[in-house]
């Protein structure tokens, strides 16, 4: 069987991978499909012919995030439980956040290119998060006459809040005991559950 | 009266100010003695009369930054009400981070000096974080067995995160409506509320 040239054949994919390297090690700034081309050792115009813009690469690297993060979430252990579910679902989020932090990063902490230029990016964002607003709607009885995205909205927040600021220096500013930041996580999930459980007050 | 020379006199002021335009205009990498000197047209070795390294001074504009976010949670409207004036607290922490995303970045965003070596920096920084766990502390029955300070972590985190998605591009990927946009704080306020409620449940 032939060689393949995996620079001609696979020159699509080696920009994806080579665009997530620049911004891992140099930073988002870096990224141009000139630098892309430069360290793959391609003519410069190689990258074109696959993407039309350094936006265009940005996009598909997200895309490709989203679809991974998705994925994650989706392979969680499942419980029959509602909220046994939502639990496991929201560790796996922090889970995924500790572990990949490049992926988290690009995802949440970046300046995305325009999502309706880039449609694929908006569908696999919106998938993922819909995979939380769908486990909500799941929940018995009603967390509140809110619907299901709001409380997603709320979720999402308060992880993602726990997320930045476990790892901002802050943090350390506070001279916390380790007891105290060890019960942090799990202290804040609970929390976060007492949210979505039914309200029964009408002023709620 | 003679003329002051403000670069004598106030050369420390004026070093601390510079510091951070430096970092707000050309970001937190670019900050150095050297380039502090260099934009205020002094000798390098000037600001090491004030400032023994980067780290000293970086602290010095991370601990005003503390400071000025204390004495803004400070000033908020006051209630009777307990709950309302963590509510009250909540509105003026989403207003600081909104008004001045410089200090808020500086504060909450930065890879900050270490804190026991910048004890001054470490006792605002805590200052900041007591004002939220003494608030807390206030409300009327319990919110649970947790103490005050591991629902400040969790109010906090909450409203950082808030912060942080309403900013951030990832947003803009899900196709919200303007209204369920313009919900998202007042709600995640009431949520954030939830979780200060009495539990009578003894299984919280």
């Amino acid at each position: 069987m032939a060689k393949r040239n995996p620079r001609l054949e696979d020159l699509r994919e080696a920009c994806v991978a080579e665009a997530l390297s620049i911004i891992g090690e140099t930073g988002l700034e870096q990224l141009s499909l000139r630098e892309v081309a430069r360290r793959l050792g391609v003519s410069h115009q190689a990258p074109y012919k696959h993407f039309p813009s350094r936006d265009h690469i940005l996009a598909e690297v997200v895309s490709r995030a989203y679809s991974a993060f998705a994925a994650y979430l989706d392979q969680r252990p499942r419980h029959a439980d509602p909220h046994a579910d939502l639990h496991e679902m929201g560790l796996a989020y922090l889970s995924y956040a500790h572990d990949h932090p490049l992926h988290y990063r690009l995802m949440f902490e970046t300046q995305l290119p325009h999502p309706t230029e880039h449609p694929e990016m908006m569908r696999n964002a919106k998938h993922a998060f819909a995979l939380l607003r769908d486990a909500i709607a799941k929940l018995p009885g009603h967390p509140g006459p809110a619907p299901p995205e709001m409380h997603a909205l709320f979720v999402w927040a308060a992880l993602h809040g726990l997320v930045a600021i476990m790892r901002c220096s802050a943090l350390d500013t506070l001279g916390l005991t380790a007891d105290t930041l060890q019960q942090m996580i799990p202290f804040a999930m609970g929390q976060i559950g007492l949210t979505l459980e039914p309200q029964p007050r009408p002023d709620r």
